[in-house]
């Protein structure tokens, strides 16, 4: 095996995009990942595309943008694990070099939803569970699968509503601190707590939004990385793990097994005590599509003890400069959720993290030099677990 | 890099599968698989999906199929490369294993193309180019792409319409051989000149079916490999290349320069001298999507010079027995072409050749061990060439 690193990340700005063609968004994220590298298209072997394709009047977008972005003749390939599909394009793009297959890849995630309607978009989330018995038989979205484990969550440990929204507000201060974030606006508990409620006990401000935007980073084989820069962020595993299709199968609604499972298989791979978790990273990006994921997320992690998630966001832990920050990016909740982007955003983010490049308002003490990407598909159907570090990983 | 092998195939019947879910179909290629792997689901720790998605009502297969076939919590992938999506699934396995990140990955291919109308696959497949410029603006569908090849090629090399219907007789007599084919039923030349043209010089018997399907095979590391089969086939490489998206922005129409991209590389790593490779391999396997792809492909892969593929194809020397015998399952012309599963039916026909376990008919005469599989997303948007080989790669 091939020790491979992150070399080069472009990020467009999250939002709205209607003036753009997804191969114009993708391009502008690679442009920016290759000038970071240093290197041209041509140095590009392999380019792997993270996109649903439910948005694209393109069935073929991995082709559309290698056309547009002039990386042909590089081998490519679109892959998806629905909201986690930015991660499985760090995989593809990864494992290409890992595999002794290509010294530079290139891994790209973009989506463009706002050509839908919200109606277009209801349904196509929706169904991504099991379209025949959840969401056309029983008529579930995808506000009420998380609302479901949401109220479980409640329920079982006598958190409160007030706790979801610290994570509303959090990811809403920092995405005021990042320029490529969908939303500039500070909220308050109070703001959350009057919003609308979409699917009891989340809220509009528990959501993230529909969004458009593309994120790209350049991974090289080490000997490459070594010339191109003095910080490689080396990826130094990624565990995956697949839910039931159904809910319904589920043992309980307090924790997504998937993301368990992957945390497991990560962490005895880099060697990390699961119960210290929380020790061994610098800082963290993790799934939030609703705010009840984030804290799901702090306890599938090991962060915290079972129960105690929403204590840790109530206390104001994962802020920086607390236990573990997370998602100082704004995380998907207001930075923005563009489908296929957003693993791939937690990968540019995480190295420009370790990199120390980030304005100090939202720069994570980089202390060990270690950092855990959480990117999660539907609800749990998919979890994609990545560590980068910068120092090497020991084998290879 | 960690050597890895095909240690277990399955395969459905292709054809029409109205009374089967897409996942049933999966499950049964699956299953077929595992025991001729002689595993079970638990020893599976990667499942990589090919499949299009365009025609499947939930837009999560990879997760529905792991569900159904008792795969969770492993994790997985869906990958699209078109229509070699099923290669693109074989690549996501194989990259698993040989970057030691699992001892055995599944890849499966699949596709359920009956739902759809012909008016909705006419649709979907003329997408699968530049949606905008060359779908939308000037009307062109897939069939009228590979016209636009074939008419070229016969301009300049003056091969006839019965050149191209040899290809068909061939492949349709081989599938006849082949239980899993569409196509039970021997043509003549006669035959295909007397079809309804479709896009000339493109008749209906020039063109591959609308057909259902799945394949999947195992993948395993060399430690595990040796330890489940005394024949594993091993994965000897993988090269892939992109063309543009728009076929106005290619040189030529005689032929696919990602193919030949792929080739080219492909060859170098595996030390195939381009000018000989018949001569390399017993068996091929290339994507015969239209009779004139067929031809191309043979002058793409160095089988024959350029401008004498349709000899080869006239004067039978890719029937077995022949220079190189090609498509001795009948192909995606007869065979059928389920888009995600093609790719992956290549794997597991390549791999009961390698064995020697098909019926002495359409059984190649294995003397070096060495088969090598072209698959084409599109009109040669993507090009996807692996080779398989009896005797273990050097390195690893």
């Amino acid at each position: 095996m091939v020790n491979a690193a992150i070399v080069g990340v472009g990020h467009t700005k999250f939002g709205r995009a209607t003036d753009k063609q997804l191969q114009e968004l993708a391009w502008e994220a690679i442009k920016e990942a290759l000038q970071d590298a240093g290197i041209t298209q041509r140095d590009v072997q392999f380019v792997a595309v993270g996109n649903t394709g439910r948005w694209s009047s393109d069935p073929l977008p991995a082709v559309v943008i290698s056309e547009y972005s002039d990386l042909c003749p590089a081998g490519s390939i679109r892959v998806e694990a629905a909201c986690a599909s930015g991660s499985a394009a760090v995989r593809a793009a990864y494992q290409t070099v890992a595999s002794g297959q290509a010294d530079i890849a290139l891994a790209v995630g973009v989506e463009k939803m706002s050509e839908s309607t919200n109606l277009q978009v209801v349904e196509m989330i929706g169904r991504a569970g099991n379209f025949f018995w959840e969401f056309e038989q029983f008529g579930l979205t995808f506000p009420g699968y998380y609302a479901m484990y949401a109220t479980a969550y409640l329920h079982r440990y006598g958190a409160k509503e007030e706790d979801l929204a610290a994570i509303a507000v959090k990811n809403h201060y920092y995405a005021d601190l990042n320029p490529h974030a969908h939303f500039h606006k500070r909220i308050t508990i109070d703001d959350v707590m009057k919003s609308r409620y979409v699917a009891w006990p989340l809220k509009l401000f528990d959501c993230s939004p529909q969004t458009d935007g593309a994120a790209a980073v350049v991974i090289a084989s080490e000997k490459i990385a070594r010339k191109l820069t003095d910080t490689p962020v080396w990826i130094r595993t990624q565990a995956v793990a697949t839910g039931t299709s159904n809910l319904s199968k589920r043992s309980n609604f307090l924790s997504l097994d998937s993301a368990v499972k992957a945390a497991e298989e990560a962490y005895k791979r880099a060697g990390v005590e699961r119960d210290k978790a929380y020790k061994y990273f610098d800082v963290a990006e993790v799934h939030d599509c609703f705010t009840i994921a984030e804290i799901l997320a702090y306890e599938d992690l090991g962060f915290v003890e079972r129960g105690q998630g929403y204590a840790l966001a109530r206390e104001g832990e994962t802020y920086k400069g607390g236990r573990i920050p997370v998602n100082l990016d704004g995380g998907l909740k207001a930075k923005g959720h563009p489908i296929g982007a957003t693993g791939v955003s937690m990968a540019a983010e995480l190295t420009k993290q370790l990199r120390q490049q980030n304005p100090p308002e939202r720069q994570a003490d980089i202390k060990r030099g270690w950092a855990i990407a959480h990117n999660i598909g539907g609800t749990g159907h998919y979890a994609y677990i990545t560590i980068y570090t910068l120092d090497k990983p020991p084998t290879g």
